[in-house]
């Protein structure tokens, strides 16, 4: 199965290049399953249900989330009508929608998606690794799941490393998000589960973490109160990650990373 | 002038990777000033000045560190006879050694090293934008200094963009240190400085960041007391940043990430 | 029933102070059920079986812990034999011991307590405000039990308070630990339930929250390395909150606080 | 020199009681000096010109402030303009304002006061200890300075501690601020500075710190969006402490809480 994550889009201009490149990487890699995070695509903060429609009809099976995820309210009254979109799993019991969804593709094949939030440096959640480790005691990779993907939306490093190998051999990629920064450690771990630790952006990487410059040099400089922080407007570069799996195992056996823009070295996997 | 910059060293491993690495890269990559990065350097926590001594006999110019500077304490009494060695600026007036040195090359040309710590997230210091400017107002890139170098030791992709765009203009190369994970967002920013938000490590990639798994798994799953964290023992993957700058604006015009050993997918720039 | 209280016991001093003071608060308050919060009580970090046995055998009924808890590990060992020691309610499940106790008193009242960590600066740990309220579907004051007790142990004041109001009229009394600093605002809530943000440490106030104040200055003012905390030696002042409950409804009729010893303007209840 | 200084006063009912009881107490105690905080003041957030001027004209000498302090964003243009109103001290150079004033008495007596910020769990900011130490250089209580009083305004109590024993003999008064919670750890230290680690609000203590409790909770326990947070509506109770100084050595000789109000015990100096 041939798997597409792309990372956190960030304003209009994320979204019009997410837009734009879905549909075209989605035939380039013959892609089976796409996700994309969706948690900074409304001015920056949070998804509608109108947004979230457009990546529907664009060619994404799969919107994940993160801390923004209610940025927009309307969310809230609405996920529940959309199992395509995910929030996270460790927010408390009785949260609107869902953290993990079971998706059926086209000849029968079930991808498992699963949207997790770490703790360091984050918000107070409940435990991320119990969360997971939960959902995966009812559906395993291998026992009627042909993919397992774990979007974990976190700050630091080490947690997402240690989720990475915690996972290693029960999922078929564990990517993380939330730094908009990709980052250049995407490997297929030890046990067969391909890992990165952010997919990165799909946002103007002429900006702070995709959000307008100077008003973000200011705050951290100045302390003085600023005009509000809105995302950046040149051209998006579009990143995330490119894995292949064994349809019998549900491991990945190639995994690429995918950075299509005007910014950052760019690199699209070949598929024959 | 070609700069080469290779983040956090991670224990034993990590320090045989580096030590062999470093006159290879220094040749291949005709390298005229080579910084490392040996906070973690012994056992993983801190440097020792005869580990200090071998990277710079192996072809270090200079050795940055970050939060663990001290981890070692022979350091605090001797870091003061060794110019070289670099902790953060931002440390509180009085600390033993310096935050920012002015290195002078065969041939006259100086490079001007800068090694600050990102605040959020981390450890409460003084203003390392205030601090960066304070040294720059006395040293300036084109009037008398060929290069400008900062290593800015820090946790979040934000304020790491915000001083690459602070300096951007200003500095030959703003890299950040301390997640351990390289970022796949090298580039030349308008103004010509290099940025990229995290150098990696050279550390064994098959861990959670540089330390042994299971260590770092188990204290994130069950929150018990375990053994005593080390570095991961298999062979390292040694990664960089490469940089050539115009001699005479002391601007970036060609920058490439460098990654070499038996994880990630390897990089390594072709110099003519 | 009158319930005592007595917050985070620091080190030697505080030990000597408290195992003093409990038999003689016990019998000057007509003490029903005496709790000590002990883990700062062996050196400044954690507990042992022999400090516990000591509370005990001087008149502790329960001993609660908080973040430091697994602080001296002979504890992760020997807890599941004591069930009058509590560790904090919101550690991953299978964690040795329990977070929740019920305790029968002669004349057959019971008496709930429960110790809960708060999030807000502090571990990550699962939700505080779930896990009282599992405990307490399970076990209501006045369905048969005649007392609820909350060690709240956290940092935040916020959260705190937060947890005080959560608790209104189904707890006889939430109390915060860990800031090791009383404060000043006994009051019975609206709905009957005692609260105080925080008891304050049985432990020397000459000194930083109980540590010797050179060593923890030191740290603050200049980020070197120094010797390791240790407790400070003079003294300890007793500190805690008293409170009548009515047997019937089992919510507080009568609150104040106790501070006995050298430092701070003592206080003691008189009870007929 | 009797001194009275008033904790974080929030919202509407906080500045009633406040307003009230300023010109009360000025007159029961005997007041020479007073001062309010008033980071909270207007509506929770920050505090305006027409509220600074209320404060003024019903006793106040000095107003100090905290991390709220530029909520209402007027007050960046205007606080150039009154003397009489400290920012924290600790903020970057170039801040609008000041963070240490002096205050010169009717019969030449002088105040020299200073507004800090802490660090641990706040904001990032410079050094308050280098911060404080620099003022005192050029101020010494004693050398023509009557007394010296630090609002501390910070989360941690051990930070707050360790800024008592290290001003230990240098100041009047350190008092804490920002917790909106009174401590019950009032004391003269060794060296004769009266200490608290924190004044408490001018606040609904029916609240969460000053807030509406409902608001506060549901952020806590739900994770959903809520409506913004507004302050408590009953009475306030006003907390602070009370000081009085030898005039000659500037230290002091007398501490007493002070708290009047509907909610916490109350207590209220006798000044003969
Ligand atoms: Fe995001
Ligand atoms: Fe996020
Ligand atoms: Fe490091
Ligand atoms: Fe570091
Ligand atoms: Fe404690
Ligand atoms: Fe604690
Ligand atoms: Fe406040
Ligand atoms: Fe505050």
């Amino acid at each position: 199965m041939r798997l597409l994550f792309l990372g956190d889009v960030v304003g209009r201009s994320g979204r019009e290049a997410a837009l734009k490149r879905i549909p075209e990487l989605r035939a380039a890699l013959k892609t089976d399953f796409l996700l994309v995070n969706g948690e900074n695509a409304a001015g920056g903060f949070g998804i509608t249900d109108k947004i979230a429609k457009e990546f529907f009809e664009a060619g994404a099976d799969c919107i994940t989330t993160g801390n923004h995820v209610w940025d927009q309210k309307e969310l809230v009254g609405s996920i529940d009508r959309e199992p395509r979109i995910l929030r996270p799993l460790n927010y408390p019991e009785g949260t609107p929608g869902r953290g993990a969804s079971i998706f059926q593709l086209q000849g029968g094949r079930k991808v498992l998606v699963m949207n997790v939030m770490a703790r360091l440096f984050m918000d107070a959640m409940d435990d991320p690794f119990a969360a997971v480790e939960k959902v995966l005691r009812q559906h395993r990779l291998g026992g009627g799941i042909n993919a397992v993907i774990l979007d974990f939306h976190g700050e630091a490093t080490s947690e997402k490393m240690a989720m990475g190998h915690y996972l290693d051999g029960r999922a078929s990629l564990v990517v993380g998000t939330h730094s908009h920064i990709p980052t250049a450690d995407l490997q297929i771990l030890n046990g067969g589960t391909a890992f990165q630790s952010d997919a990165g952006m799909c946002g103007d990487y002429d900006s702070v973490i995709g959000m307008k410059k100077e008003v973000s040099i200011a705050r951290f400089v100045r302390k003085l109160p600023t005009e509000k922080m809105t995302p950046a407007e040149n051209e998006a570069t579009v990143c995330g990650v490119f894995v292949e799996t064994d349809d019998r195992t549900g491991l990945a056996v190639r995994a690429e990373p995918v950075r299509v823009g005007p910014r950052l070295a760019n690199h699209l996997p070949v598929v024959a």
